[in-house]
């Protein structure tokens, strides 16, 4: 049964609390208490190098890297999330479970079985360095939409040859980096073609492209995010293909079609659209193959949603998706490109925040904390809900409220949600926003001078810093010598 | 009468096109055709040294600092756009006029003549160091609402005791900065003051301390930048006022209530509300003087919009603003604090893009430009109308049609406009994003891996970079010894 859990219900966390050793973490310099439950992790390494199909035997009840404990605390896989709070040197941050990371790519892994396929991680997403290097070793390839995302892809060690460089406004001269690179391009209009050709010529290679098509799929999420509708600003028309089919046999030593390429939009909840828009790619696979092109690569973007309600909600997983494809990609012997982002790494991150007090203007109860929508804007740009909790227990006397959670920032778009339902907090007290992973830190700017904020994942019970936090003096910086 | 002109007629651009004389510009290595009108200059600075009120003279006809001259291409002041874009080393950027940002300045000086005041920048709707130093340099103090912003300020300059800070979240590490710059601090809330104290007691000093008032009055602007009304996060409530002062006379030691402070929100076009606003301070102010309270200071806080559609709407001046407060400050003896940022350096700006190309998908055309949400987000953000145009003559066969302007951000949030009437551009040609001084790049992102742009002013017919482009080093810089 499709489900949002990964995980056999035999490494679920233990309902006992078992209180937590204390040792020294030499990453943050301080002494982290650590409960590992040794045998769930023993576990899940076999789990990991199964490549069977493991996922049809999960559980279907909610699960989730960050979960509170028995004890009231929140714990990023074993590790108490308070600790790792009053331990690191900068707050608010990011917090990571890199054992999530590695389960969510192993469960795309799983229902690519038998499918020749690139995993095109949409680095969009995140854009941490230290992720990228950590997908890249489980075998991802990444999917770039500018010169400096590639260029990030490479320094992180990806293999040119499971890169696909995407975008509606590639500029010339990201399109010869990426030409020089030899990534896969995909095709976004008459004037991209055109650049593109242009960028072969000045490298002097012939580029694989794969065009991408406005299926005119309504991929029913927030407007924003929707990319493969007739209103959009991305792909080629239906209508259009034959003057691109032509356009490409006009340009034998510049440009060389390898597939076709569409992308409905993102926090996808229902398969049945992936499945909607792959029989209509896989008929111009059909329609252009019959012209002779020998076309290898169906992708079909990315898009999957995540449970961001933590409402136990039955989403699909990567195997559902894959699911509806599948038999579809193999009856054409076609390679499978699919470009996750948000299903990738989006809940393998909190976003921890401490409460600087708590207020009410009568009408209103605010709970505002030092994080915001500097540093994580969905809420504000596109009424995201992110789920929230305290990561400690409340005081026994604690009233349970409905409240607004705010940051610091200057103006009312500053919130990271609204009329959450929690116990009044003391100041001090941690706060965290799950699932952000994706679209969070990689959004964040520096209003209100709020600085961008460090990032760290739990990794084997330590918790390791995975990037610095942008400092006073890096402002400073762009100002230097004027 | 009323405008946002806040020009004499006399000094408007002359509707006869000079051709630039062309002369070597050092600062950007390039040579820039600069067409200087000497006279016009000269008696700017005449009325810049007037302290009469000017502004009642001005013309009622909409003008500024960028404008199309006869010849069809955009002039900041009198420097040709073009010339520039063609010239900087990295596109999208900011462009400035530094006499602008003067101009602005000096009408609010002109509207304060005969008040005692402090026009406290608000730096939050730009951080740039060298126009805040400018900014110093012609009189302002700064209005602060983060540590960094307070060590920005000192770091420019400012005046610690003509600066405030500001804001309903305050960390007690940024209050003990505070204390210990010796600025004014409103008071936001119970826990605010909570911790002014205990800033105070850290510091040892006494701190002049303003109460943030909520007066309740909608200022009938988009929610998210409404910030004086029962639900807003900001201030105290009324009805709690004499907890405040008997929380003040209690810390004697800790606190000096200096005066009183609200802020309605921003985009304001209606300046009727500030003087309802100023009649219940006012109000206020009487009921704590006879507490026995010596107070000063009255902040009206900031929020006066700007003419963003370009289509020559009367909007209020500074000293329409003032006027409507002038009779109520005198009449009580106070110091009237005024808290402008969008007023001041707004219009002060263009965001410079060029045209990547130009598509339709049947239904809607498509400007695709190399600028997008990530440096310029209002438009997604806050659906915040800016004027865009083109900044050179369209081709004489340029069909007119109706365009959004979209970056090349993977997501449809990604546009600068909707459905906008413009000539089609050629790959290559500049469009600029008007009003792009506040709460532009000082919300920029590096989504997409866009790193931050540069940003130069036109002084004296000379183009200065004043901000570096943010680099791919500086984003590998947050990787570096991990």
């Amino acid at each position: 049964m499709a489900t949002t859990n990964l995980l056999p219900p035999s490494l679920a966390f233990s309902k006992t609390y078992n209180p937590p050793e204390i040792r020294a973490n030499p990453t943050v310099g301080l002494r982290l208490p650590i409960c590992k439950r040794q045998e769930g992790v023993l576990r899940l390494r076999a789990v990991l190098s199964d490549k069977t199909r493991t996922v049809d035997a999960v559980s279907t009840k909610f699960s989730h890297c960050f979960k509170k404990s028995e004890d009231g605390f929140l714990y990023c896989e074993d590790t108490k999330v308070q600790d790792i709070m009053d331990s690191v040197e900068k707050r608010p941050f990011y917090l990571y479970s890199k054992t999530q990371i590695a389960r969510n790519v192993e469960a795309y892994r799983n229902a690519l079985t038998g499918l020749n396929s690139i995993i095109g991680y949409a680095v969009k997403a995140n854009n941490n360095l230290k992720i990228l290097e950590f997908l890249r070793e489980s075998g991802c390839g990444a999917v770039l939409v500018s010169g400096n995302e590639l260029k990030l892809a490479l320094h992180a060690g990806f293999d040119p040859t499971r890169c696909i460089f995407n975008g509606n406004g590639k500029t010339l001269e990201d399109l010869v980096l990426a030409a020089e690179a030899g990534v896969f391009i995909n095709v976004d209009s008459e004037f991209d073609l055109e650049n593109i050709v242009t960028a072969a010529r000045i490298v002097g290679k012939n580029i694989p492209v794969l065009l991408r098509i406005n299926p005119d799929v309504d991929p029913q999420v927030h407007p924003y995010v929707a990319t493969g509708n007739k209103n959009s600003k991305f792909g080629i028309r239906n209508e259009k293909l034959q003057w691109f089919l032509d356009a490409v046999k006009s340009h034998p030593n510049e440009l060389k079609l390898v597939g076709a390429h569409c992308h409905l939009g993102s926090t996808i909840t229902k398969v049945d659209i992936f499945r909607d828009a792959a029989v209509l790619m896989v008929n111009y696979i059909d329609q252009i193959r019959e012209q002779g092109f020998q076309i290898d690569y169906l992708n079909i973007g990315g898009g999957l949603g995540i449970d961001y309600h933590h409402t136990g909600a039955v989403l699909p997983t990567p195997m559902d998706l894959i699911d509806t494809v599948r038999e579809l990609v193999l009856s054409r012997n076609l390679n499978l490109i699919i470009e996750p982002g948000r299903s990738l790494i989006a809940n393998t991150c909190c976003f921890i925040n401490r409460v600087t007090g708590v207020k009410t203007n009568g009408t209103k109860n605010f709970i505002v904390i030092d994080g915001s929508m500097a540093e994580l804007i969905r809420p504000s740009l596109y009424g995201a809900y992110q789920h929230i909790e305290l990561l400690a227990p409340p005081l026994p006397d604690a009233e349970i409220s409905t409240f607004d959670v705010v940051g610091p920032v200057c103006e009312s778009a500053d919130f990271l949600g609204k009329d959450r339902e929690l116990p009044t907090p003391e100041k001090g007290a941690g706060l965290v926003v799950h699932d952000a992973g994706a679209y969070c830190m990689s959004m964040a700017s520096t209003y209100n001078l709020k600085m961008r904020p460090p990032e760290y994942w739990v990794e084997d019970g330590s918790v390791v810093k995975i990037r610095h936090g942008e400092t006073f003096e890096d402002h400073l910086r762009y100002f230097e010598g004027l």
